[in-house]
């Protein structure tokens, strides 16, 4: 392959909210400073290599739609290093500087380890090129899922081979990811779950992962590596259930086993909206947990119960989620990563770059209001207001573990019935919807 | 009120399998043993005042149903004592010497704190004499959601008043609990959650939850209070997002705030299918993190999504229940709570009694579905098999922690590719079945 | 009760999107043209009597938590009528012409049928006089569902009793719903349904629903009401499973029982996502199947199962619903009825104005963004180059049921594998989202 | 390949319910009589060719996890007749008569459509050979789901050329399964639907399958084949929406384009719960509106949102299942196809053989329980009571359409408030669970 892999399709500008054009930014600036920061520092936009350059439209019930020019049809290295050069000028042409990868999307699966391993180095080795000064891994992870070997999981697989396998795996993305200067490494346990607790033993599984996660913890120091280490809750699919179902119970595990400092979580809002819970609420579950450490980008749909993978351009939840972060300072070194795929109808080269901008302006969008929100203040107020009985000596002492229940009962009785304010709900959506 | 409460009503004998009697238990026998235990030691009944005996059928489109002939239309301190003598005549009717109630369900709300503790004492002192030798409460609790002051919260309300006055309630109810005898005390936290986090400071009102926790310990200890402290998770409703969602959930507040040790959790099937999960899993899952503690047996409709609070009459999932009972070696001082109501369009008096010999022969058709694949041992058998390789030397190597990332590599490459082996879940379902 | 209900309510006047005042209207703007129509004449507000005068925010776990001062604590006819007077200030102050009621909601339940219909008299009579020339119902109803004699249904019921009680009631609120020049008639059947099918004979309810419904045709066209006869599907709650889960279910009882030509649908929005479509679905459906009457403008949460009934504050979905009232030329003599209630937690009066001047303003704007997309014309653009290939003469063939199997396979013979274009989703996402 | 394929696996037999061995049916005594039929007659079971000997356990994160002996990893004509024969093997195994297909799972796409079709008459005529006199299909399909040209649908799709295409291989489909002596065919839209009605014109899609239905029936009748045509509803998957959501939205398709007596419905279990109904009210559904013609039985997750296909292991459901098949008088020519798939982590050949022979003793146990209760009674004599007042002159009135609102009201008023005895749903319950 020689020459430009997306001739037609020009470096993408920002042009304003009154563009017409599909491939320009109308609301993403990088450089313009929203609250003090720029608007790459907040959003710190990642390309996720496998969604993006590897999904094929398979789904379920039918075949690949998509018939890339560069692609010849093989998963040979030499095809891994051809889609590697075309990923590195959609991430130029987009202006991202981010991305995220799984081992075996990347590289082809050898016949040995030893030449799986040779694959991904040889793939590595020109991604670091390509890279240069600019473009680094927003994270790195290891793909065990696919694979017939770990079928019943990888960590918590209940065939000793595959453990030990999964561990030789995840070794190895550590050491890629650290080697590409990448600022984090995450595990996504999708097969970490059971299809029924029947023929399971949750507890032995659970104990395995923990095992198996001090192991990483363990040679992420060896290395050096300073990246953060995280995992991303999902609730379920392709498991029945999911071990890290959701924030809190992912935080419960880390909790449990001693781990709490030394992983932080991955939010897919997709994930969040499956577990019942909105993106909102994830992203805060995380941060009061001090857990909050990088965010997928995407949404689902609310009337269906799977993984859609959809570019996020929702403005209300992008706003939301967007609160959240500015909240927690920035998110960084993690960042926004686009874990979102083109519908399976979506088979035109260009549609990878609108779907792209789609998402990307509709986070821009979400940071607009929400620093729109903070600057009016009034939202902020009401909360504020709502609570400020606790403000009190009183509520300090409470707030402290001082106040006993003999203590409270008695001002209880001092007090009689309490006054109780109206939560001003329909009041703070107006102030947030005119945001938007 | 002179006489029986319910002349019509025997008392309810055990008539066996082939019995058509509605009014007798056809697999409750509760003296029998199984697997070494007494049924009723087993399965420790308990019936909720609440439902049985308040529940009037209202629904959101509703009004009340029922027309108790005991009921004379007030909520007096009288009434509440003829009531709580039908309450006793049916316990004692059932054969059932567990019972569980809030503190505003059994008496009056009064003017006043002190005339509200004034009225639940004059409740409570007729209830001790009722109770005998025999009875005693499996658990007692505040209701913390009725009133209008708690629609923000009891512990988490943003109004200091109202945390005040939570506090006086709940150190009331454990006095009438320890009084009584109970055996436990539990705390559902309905309205402990949010309607939208727009208007939620998250943190701040869990830390207020956990404050409150801790002075309840406290408080328990004081008085002397031996019964166990239980939370009981619920993800939503009345709340769109309660803090104790699931069993998970809560086992991460609970250490998150040092709590772990002094709370175990009361699981409730419809609770649990409601969070995305089976009854079994929330069992499972609050057994390993050893926080079961007692059982809200009922059920919901799997294409419902609020709490319908059914009596459980699905002999596959009780079977699943008592598997995780009995692997927990019982789960006394805990018990099975009937937290679960006649449906608003059973109106007849017996059928008070048809709905808990029901959801208890159910419960004791799962006792002897589980004892019966315990004792056949093939479905245990298929699981010790498929961990097997894990009870060898670089098995306990890993599980003790000494296995690194290089030796499992190492291990990967020596082995090559892992065999892996089915899963045979079509045969475990086959055996599960079978015992049916 | 003299003076003004809501005496520091100023009559809510359009100030522009860069208001700031909670008590004005940002984006409605009655008078103001839209694609040749006023928006008071797309939007045809109403605004739902049971919710927003009889709302106490009761709900399934806690008491009334409104203490609105015109309420004196009774039901009377004296306390309806001063009600009544309540609302239509609250009209006024809104600057909103038409309203809903339910019978009973309006007046109180008699001893007798005929007194209840006696009450309902004298408040209608009141409620004519204050319409003045301006106001009138956008559509009335009879409420058969809070009475315990409906908790089997009411045309549904299993009781002969029931069912001539509800036609009776049925017969009345029709009558006064003509007298008061009501536009329109709806059905919503909360309690047609059922809990269990095992005690159901399904077959025999519906038959007698339909004999019901022509029932109430008959009597509509002997008194000489003109107006629309819609019903209002719903999927569950209270019932387990309600008969008209949905628009196409409704369609189908209609087209069954020939009834497809005397009525219509009343589509609402959080109705419809709890039958797992969307708004925009549903309301498409209706339109297509010629039965897009009148909406009931609320919204869901995508989290929640169950009826949450809020004011529709997202504007995408908004933009949605907007785009098919458009499609169908507007929806008079139906509109948009606010079926919303405010949460239960909003307290103060400014509250009901609060909620209702935001979901106005919602749908305003999305009759906006909905015009914007129309004037831009690029999404139709799309929709129309999609299916073009329909568009010659064999594509008239088949649709005009001429193209026979054989004549097909020839032409696929013929044709080999036919080219199939991209579908362009993200690109009609974008130009959807630039809209709003 | 030569020899058997299952050398391992006995011919199964009946050896009745205390029988450990999994390789032998402990319900399903085929020949034995149920209620005046042989069980074989009630049940005309029928094995799926592409679960059971295409599905290859791919799901969406993961790849192939089977590896039959009989396989040689390519698609070709010779491979697919190799496969026939291991199939005709696992039918006569099983002692099943019927079986299932779809077109591309059973002969491999060629290059042309004639090739395609050459194809498939050379895979057909050894089908045809092998079922002897005592081996049919249950029903044959066309598969418009897998290959890309499908992508937005068959009879649906927005390009002409895929329209004309799916009417040749529907029309070649009729053919051989007229050839082969099928008894029914079956229409599955899985992607007759849309993904986003923001570019969909569902309206002309509508149109277009209904005219595509109507040749197909055209078709049917020039060929002289007299087995019913089918629709199988399914909510959505692949789609967001497809358009045969559930039995009453496809009744109404069916009824609005006059195509209500041409067709019947398949109606999967699955599938049913899918769209938040039991899969006995959407069989009930069926009955009521004429439509009931054949089963997939299977089953799906009560917590997942996807199709797991399971086979149906539930007692409750397969009772609640064969009490409608009974009230039907039985389904022939339908029958029950086992639209269930292995788990992907079931692996050993036997596997194959133990999941149909679960799924058939769980609708044998759903037969002999339906049958209990039949002749038991009392759960209908339950019923019948529950709407006797309706067996009267004035019910019967009713019934007949005579009973106008003015002699209701009449009558309403005469018996003033009616009486409404309890559903007793608890009774009714118990009766049931004391079948199982």
């Amino acid at each position: 392959w020689e020459g430009e892999f997306f001739p037609v399709i020009p470096k993408i500008k920002y042009e304003g909210p009154s563009s017409k054009n599909p491939l320009a930014y109308k609301y993403y600036n990088s450089e313009e400073e929203i609250l003090g920061k720029k608007m790459k520092d907040w959003l710190r936009f990642s390309v996720a290599f496998w969604h993006t350059f590897r999904g094929t439209g398979v789904d379920i019930f039918g075949a690949g739609t998509k018939n890339w020019p560069w692609e010849d049809g093989t998963n040979s290295v030499a095809m891994s290093k051809r889609r590697m050069r075309a990923f590195f000028e959609f991430l130029n042409k987009l202006g991202v500087d981010k991305w995220c990868f799984h081992d075996r999307d990347i590289a082809p699966d050898g016949k040995t380890l030893e030449e799986s391993n040779a694959n991904l180095d040889e793939v590595v080795a020109l991604a670091k090129t390509l890279q240069g000064t600019r473009i680094r891994p927003l994270w790195g992870t290891a793909q065990l899922f696919v694979h017939p070997r770990y079928m019943h999981g990888g960590a918590t697989s209940s065939e000793l081979g595959v453990y030990a396998y999964a561990a030789a795996q995840v070794k190895k993305a550590l050491e890629v990811t650290h080697y590409l200067g990448g600022e984090n490494y995450v595990f996504w346990g999708g097969r970490e779950g059971y299809q029924t607790l029947l023929i399971t033993d949750m507890e032995r599984e659970l104990d395995h992962m923990a095992r198996f996660l001090e192991a990483a913890v363990a040679y992420k120091k060896k290395i050096g590596f300073n990246g953060t280490l995280l995992i991303e809750p999902k609730p379920q699919e392709p498991t029945k259930h999911q071990y890290d179902w959701d924030a809190a119970t992912t935080a419960n595990f880390l909790r449990k086993y001693g781990l709490i400092d030394e992983f932080k979580l991955n939010i897919e809002c997709n994930h969040a909206t499956l577990s019942g819970h909105t993106c909102h609420h994830e992203l805060e579950t995380a941060r009061i947990n001090g857990l909050l450490g990088t965010i997928d980008a995407n949404s689902g749909d609310p009337q269906i119960g799977w993984d859609t993978d959809q570019f996020l351009t929702d403005l209300g939840e992008a706003t939301m989620v967007m609160l959240s972060v500015i909240k927690n300072g920035g998110i960084a070194p993690g960042g926004f990563n686009f874990d979102a795929k083109l519908r399976r109808e979506s088979t035109d080269v260009e549609d990878l770059f609108i779907a792209h901008i789609g998402g990307m302006d509709t986070m821009a969008r979400g940071l607009r209001n929400a620093a729109k929100l903070i600057q009016d203040g009034s939202l902020a107020e009401l909360v504020r207001k709502r609570y400020e009985s606790f403000d009190s000596e009183i509520g300090a002492q409470i707030e402290a573990g001082k106040a006993d229940f003999e203590i409270l009962e008695k001002k209880a009785m001092e007090w009689s019935d309490p006054m109780v304010a109206s939560a001003k709900q329909e009041l703070a959506e107006m102030i947030f919807q005119s945001a938007l």
